[in-house]
């Protein structure tokens, strides 16, 4: 298995420079330039490039080529990249992945022009690689997309709202998310193979594959280790971030902690310097391991869907890569 | 003629008000509504629905029906009330004829949002319409929108830029106001007819009439009554815009002229009791006639291209239409 890990992280790495290198040169000899050295300037950033991956995989589980979706996956790339944008000036975030956010580099006439653009562009990428003339991928694509600045909208009314049901919240990321990781396997197995039950079996496993990512991210806001992370820890608490941890703090805490999460949620957040004190509850109280918890049933639900692919192979490398995205930490 | 007239303004009414009916519905049952909210007030702030109506006289002229092409015109109106919450937060604008505009009504947050999604819901109301696969109608809806996010940028650039030629500010609006224009005959035409002559005749019209519809609104913020408008006069001139009054002005202007236009562009506007000093300034150098002339250049050259159309009752109402919006007074 540990040779099979190593030709895997290879496999991954060799793409991941792929999408990269196509990435590098999107905006190249477009212009104006004060739309496109900010949109360069974002799509640089880097990071794992997990939606891109998703398509690439699922089509080589689904049969095919990573060629045949190559600009597929960038156009998911660009849809991610358009929220961070966008979701970046709706949190007043300075810095993201240790880099200034678009709206704090350039301005915010900037940030939103550029965030905008991308969706257009995103949709000139797909278009490219469609080439059974299949409009149900457009209307995945899209619907995907207003799932998407739906869930957001959940994310903004959480933050006023008081109370927020664990129901509640795991809706909301699932909308905003779930949604785009299972737009990014569907459209990877569409794009080559006409199997509804292939393709259905990757969307679910991406489905809940970005419900485990995003309890894994609200889970490294408190564990991670500052500079592998690039967020400040706790930024979530600080906040006043209705998280998964949050939310089920409250229903288990009883006495002196209820008060204090009581106090968090109506302050709307806490000092940098009461963190500690958190983590500590939450590990108390058996927060930290739930969550890891539902992780874990969030990543078996994922990889149960993988048994029968046309491509092995594609199937073991996506296992992987579920655990590997468990075992994150950053 | 004064029957045909009466007639096509029958006409436009009557297709206005199906328009109108169509998009009361869009968000009626949508959730959530911190979201739809928000996009059933901007969609529904009226207005002369020029696009919807391009699609639905050039798919008449191409020789097809309204109702074949009813969502694709949606979806070009749902594209421009993206724009306009968008531009509106970039202009710092409170209010947009006679109402508030989103950014102000609710928060910066959701008009952001709000002009997100309505991306994704304009492709949706597109694809319903798209019988025969065609992705390349896809494609141009999106391209149009790229092109107009870059328009937008220009006009950005262009406010801080001391210096910009008439050809520069033509090819800005050609792109910030004319390619949605284009794009709504072009997809009018190409969704009920395959003759490409036919398609590119109406495209060219679009462009031009985009052009003329620009300068128009130009020369209004000068000449238009404020209630009729929905602006203040002079708007343009107090933000110190570089409309193509004020380059031409530039062009023509000497002595102590020349020298009150340099200190607006310097000072980046001008006090609001100063607007009738322009106003005389640019009727006394012919600025004023200059761009009616331009207007009404644009506007015979969008006519042009209507000759030998399928359906020539539609041409005509097109030729109308043309005549009309040189005509109007907001």
């Amino acid at each position: 298995m540990k040779q099979k890990e190593m030709l895997f992280k290879n496999i991954y790495k060799r793409e991941l420079n792929e999408v990269d290198k196509k990435i590098a040169l999107i905006f190249k000899k477009m212009k104006p330039r004060s739309l496109y050295d900010p949109s360069e300037f974002i799509m640089k950033s880097g990071g794992k490039r997990l939606r891109p991956m998703l398509v690439l995989f699922s089509a080589w589980a689904a049969g095919g080529k990573f060629a045949a979706v190559m600009n597929a996956a960038i156009a998911v790339e660009l849809i991610h990249n358009f929220t961070l944008v966008h979701d970046d000036i709706m949190d007043n975030a300075a810095k993201r992945r240790n880099r200034l956010t678009v709206h704090n580099k350039y301005d915010l006439n900037t940030a939103i022009l550029t965030g905008d653009n991308l969706i257009p562009i995103a949709y000139d990428f797909l278009l490219k690689d469609i080439k059974n003339g299949s409009l149900k991928i457009v209307s995945d694509f899209t619907k995907a997309i207003r799932i998407v600045c739906e869930g957001q909208s959940l994310d903004e009314d959480f933050e006023i709202r008081n109370e927020v049901s664990i129901r509640e919240y795991k809706e909301m990321i699932s909308k905003k998310t779930a949604a785009l990781l299972e737009m990014s396997c569907s459209i990877g197995a569409q794009l080559v193979a006409d199997d509804k039950r292939v393709v259905r079996k990757l969307e679910n496993y991406g489905r809940s594959l970005g419900m485990a990512f995003q309890l894994q991210d609200d889970l490294l806001d408190l564990t991670a280790n500052e500079t592998k992370f690039g967020k400040v820890p706790g930024g979530d608490l600080i906040e006043g971030k209705k998280t998964f941890l949050l939310l089920n703090a409250l229903e288990i805490a009883g006495g002196k902690d209820l008060k204090e999460i009581k106090k968090l949620i109506k302050n709307r957040g806490i000092n940098p310097e009461e963190v500690g004190k958190f983590r500590e509850m939450f590990i108390r109280l058996g927060v930290v391991e739930n969550t890891r918890k539902q992780i874990k049933l969030y990543t078996n639900k994922a990889i149960k869907n993988l048994s029968g692919m046309p491509n092995e192979e594609a199937a073991n490398l996506l296992t992987w890569l579920a655990h590997e995205l468990t075992a994150r930490e950053n």
